[in-house]
């Protein structure tokens, strides 16, 4: 008899907040390409990723309400994320930006090889674009 | 000739934010069983996820210190994850937060048929851990 393994296999979830959720989401679904699902809850934008995972959108005052059905959450300030493109991903994705009039900040080459792009969704949470790897396997 | 294409495969990097992070890091190396990289700036804990994912936490005033190498982050508040588990993961993580102490929060089962369960880590980030869907495909 085998026994259930208690493994994270991943992260399903993955929440950026933002007051004005409309305008982050058109950032997210535009440039970014992210395909947007219904949200059901109707408080954040939904986004499901190419390999399975879900990006959520959430207005902090909304979702850290209590009372809620899900546990209350919600930060303020600038959050980050970084996004795995394949290869030559990022020299696609730097013309797509510049053509969307979005500010690249900074680029990074990483010694594990990888290199990164940043930018600043509506909100002003730190986006980064990386092909390749940040960090040791 | 192909034509290299600007599209996201997935999320690389998640973070969530903690003032102490070396006590939340052991949160999630210890209950959760999350693979610690070693972390070369110091400034946070680097997690290696079995999919290929990073979870990052970071301490939000050293974060959004300006003059940092990468462009600066850092969010005040309780956020959110969600966790993917396999078949029969999700009583084995019952089994062992109780063992551990740590209270399950909240229990739900989705239209998707999915099932989670809530915790906090110990900056009061909800932590969610999921077997099955959600959200629609």
């Amino acid at each position: 008899m085998t026994h259930p393994e208690a493994a994270v296999l991943g992260v399903y979830e993955t929440v950026l907040y933002a007051r004005d959720v409309e305008a982050t989401a058109r950032f997210y679904a535009g440039p970014l390409g992210l395909r947007a699902l219904e949200a059901s809850e109707g408080l954040g934008a939904v986004f499901r990723l190419d390999d399975g995972g879900v990006l959520l959108i959430f207005d902090p005052e909304r979702a850290s309400e209590p009372g809620r059905y899900v546990p209350a959450h919600g930060a303020r300030g600038a959050g980050h994320i970084a996004f795995s493109v394949g290869a030559g991903g990022l020299a696609a994705f730097a013309v797509r930006l510049q053509a969307a009039g979005i500010e690249v900040e900074r680029e990074i080459t990483w010694g594990q090889g990888g290199r990164s792009l940043y930018v600043r969704d509506p909100a002003g949470n730190s986006v980064e674009l990386i092909e390749g790897e940040a960090w040791p396997a």
